[in-house]
């Protein structure tokens, strides 16, 4: 059994590179790995090394960033992507994120429960409505409201879960002697009608060792809660510091046990990037290194940095290489609406260039540590005391080398610490994450 | 260079058992194929061996046969087959079939290029229009008529290729000391609206070394030769003597002609089953084994028999196991509507018994040669010759041992004799069937 006292590690994979859009001109890295399944198969198989629960393919069907300077963000096709990890892989779980909007629930029900068939049940769906409009423009549509793509993403998953359990859980019966391949009086059609979407079924597709893949959410918002409340059995969350993840994580339990199920059932996993190095000096010039890269884009990152701290920077008015002066200093304040500014207000008051306050990962997306094995060790520890999460969505600055540091140097002072298991608990995914065996619909009104 | 001398095989993959329903209980077969991915790369591993251009899987999105006794029609699912075996073969192209009707254009587009990148240039794409109206209700619709069908696919065709093409052939620059991913200048939006679908694009994929993938069409009729003459470089179809497959090419090529495109540049595969073994008399043991698993269906195989060659038979009126009396057969004539008649009665004239006729494979979908490796060659040589055919899409009875008799038993015949190449000719699919490169939208009214 999986137990509480032990995090939970995810590995983000993004498009083959790391969490950093200049990660692709590191030296070492394979420039072309966006399109090189094998950098895809040998993290993955270094984070199975390191017992991590699972990797997770973020995904929206649209290039939705310039391609000069940067990688696209999402891999060439997620489901692929992850066939190739199953084939070369055997206990670290499969998830990735297909849209419920732009999907038929069929065709994510059918390649979803093969994959986990073919993987022996370590497969999970990341179910998102995906908000991007350049992605619905790829469709023909624009985006719906919200209210629309949350209502759709219901009966979406509600007909997928219908699918995946269209086969009796003993329909396989296989008799070579007998010539029974399968007892077709077990193996029914779901017959769901919703508003968008409709299925008869069924799927021909048998259960997998863990029953059927797994649901995962990501994001906030009411609608987000909701449907994490009532199917999700993993969250993929980015709070930026331990209060709101406590808010975030304490939501979702609530709303799991709103819609009758046990709050411990649901896993939340902390949006989470780290730099390592043997020291902090040498972690924040290896971050120094990537923003180097793009030097157009100091000015923006600068004056960005100003707004979260009340100050009107520029690369013209400061030099980014020294501590900002004193008299300066003394007016700024932590921008309220932004909960990473005290961090950058406290580094800039402890002297710290701009330059460096930056490297420090201030205004990245995640919370970022950039530093030595045990201070990336310390603050995962201190965000899962805390109970802000159930676990970890980590992704490295450069993947090329930052998988392989984390799980040779992080991993074992995790595992020392009591804080993360040695051995997977299991052979499904179900099994690592410690959550129920499930089979077929959890009906929420489709049908009514 | 691919010379016109000189067929092409692909082999079909079907479900992972064979083209026979009853091949899962043939001794030595995995009884679960179905479901381990090892027994299809396995298969066209040996197929590589054997030089065949291609793998084909067929598909349709739903379970449409009963699995009592037999085995599915189509695989858990097409892609993630394919996707297995691009890594872990290097020549051999990968064919699927995909739904027009029941797959946004944009999911196809990005599916099939993302493995034709991951491969190398070997994909190809089998664009069907779904007619079983099963797999229509398993995405909440009735089967459209046969136009709309159509309209749609020619949409469908047209956007998927323009995506393919949605950057130029030299924007991904990749240039790491510049620090230029790809020239978003040459990565362009497509803007397409059809009737029945659009999409913008781009996507997020550069091209493959082939270009894009291959498309192939399948089936005949007039709409179905609209297709293959406007888009396809390769058909899949199943006639039943020389005469309707000469007849078929011939309108595939004037249909080529007829769009500007060069008729030589559109191959026909003719579906073809064979039962392999050292003697005729052997072969068909092997077919009458494979009949004995499901005895239940003799009786309508007989009657079924009986209605091609004009007599009433039954297994109650005729022993199956002798020839059929003189003045039984006296009454005999080929039925005029089946092109399988005439040899199905030239062999009840010979005197062989029911059993050993049906044995034939007189009454099966695709021709069938069940005899020995010169028996087998002797066939394709003569299709090929007569030119009724480019080359051949073949399947074994069992594919457990079915492909391996194939690959070291015919393939050497047809390579002495000059029939077969005994090398790839090139890298990717499109090299190995000697068709031209093409990139982008072939335009054929979608923007009118
Ligand atoms: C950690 C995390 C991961 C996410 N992953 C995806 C993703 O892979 N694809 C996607 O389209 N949206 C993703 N989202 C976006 C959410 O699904 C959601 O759409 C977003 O938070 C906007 O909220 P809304 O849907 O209520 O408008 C992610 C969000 C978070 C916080
Ligand atoms: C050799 C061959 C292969 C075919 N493969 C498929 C397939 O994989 N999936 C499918 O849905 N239909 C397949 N078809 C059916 C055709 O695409 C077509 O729908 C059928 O011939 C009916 O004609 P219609 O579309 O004009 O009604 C195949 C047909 C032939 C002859």
């Amino acid at each position: 059994m999986k137990k509480r006292s032990e995090m939970q590690l995810a590995l983000q994979m993004v498009s083959g590179y790391g969490a950093e859009f200049s990660a692709w001109r590191m030296p070492g890295t394979d420039p072309a790995a966006y399109t090189n399944m094998d950098s895809y198969v040998e993290r993955a198989k270094l984070a199975e090394q390191g017992k991590f629960q699972m990797i997770f393919i973020a995904d929206t069907p649209a290039l939705s960033n310039n391609l000069g300077p940067q990688t696209p963000m999402f891999p060439m096709d997620p489901m692929l992507a992850l066939m190739a990890v199953a084939r070369e892989t055997q206990h670290i779980g499969l998830v990735a994120t297909l849209s419920t909007t732009f999907n038929y629930p069929y065709n994510i029900a059918r390649q979803f429960k093969a994959l986990d068939v073919i993987s022996h049940g370590r497969v999970g769906w990341n179910a998102v409505t995906t908000s991007d409009p350049l992605a619905a423009a790829n469709f023909g549509a624009r985006v719906e409201n919200r209210q629309e793509r949350y209502d759709k993403a219901h009966e979406s998953i509600q007909i997928v879960q219908a699918l995946w359990g269209s086969w009796e859980p003993d329909a396989w019966t296989l008799d070579v002697e007998v010539g029974e391949f399968a007892d077709m009086d077990k193996i029914q059609p779901i017959n769901l009608q919703g508003q968008y979407y409709a299925s008869r079924g069924p799927l021909p597709i048998p259960p997998s060792e863990q029953g059927q893949p797994v649901i995962f959410q990501a994001g906030g918002g009411g609608e987000g809660l909701e449907l994490a409340g009532k199917y999700a059995s993993g969250v993929y969350a980015n709070p930026y510091d331990i209060t709101s993840a406590l808010e975030h994580r304490q939501a979702i339990r609530q709303s799991a046990a709103r819609f009758g199920r046990n709050p411990n059932d649901i896993k939340m996993f902390a949006g989470f990037m780290f730099s390592l190095a043997s020291t902090e000096e040498e972690a924040l010039d290896r971050r120094k290194q990537l923003m180097s890269f793009n030097p157009q884009e100091i000015p923006s990152r600068v004056s960005y940095l100003g707004s979260m701290v009340g100050l009107p920077l520029s690369v013209n008015s400061v030099d980014i290489d020294q501590p900002l002066a004193a008299d300066l200093l003394k007016n700024a304040y932590a921008n309220p609406m932004d909960p990473r500014s005290p961090r950058a207000l406290k580094l800039l008051k402890e002297g710290l260039s701009v330059r460096d306050v930056l490297a420090h990962g201030v205004i990245n997306y995640h919370p970022v540590v950039a530093g030595t094995p045990t201070q990336v060790a310390d603050f995962l520890e201190e965000w899962f005391l805390a109970e802000a999460c159930d676990g970890f969505s980590v992704v490295p600055d450069v993947s090329f080398d930052g998988v392989a540091d984390f799980v040779n140097q992080v991993v074992p002072i995790l595992q020392e610490r009591g804080l993360f298991h040695k051995e997977y608990e299991g052979k499904t995914l179900r099994e690592n994450m410690g959550v129920p065996y499930e089979y077929g619909l959890q009906e929420h009104g489709i049908n009514e």
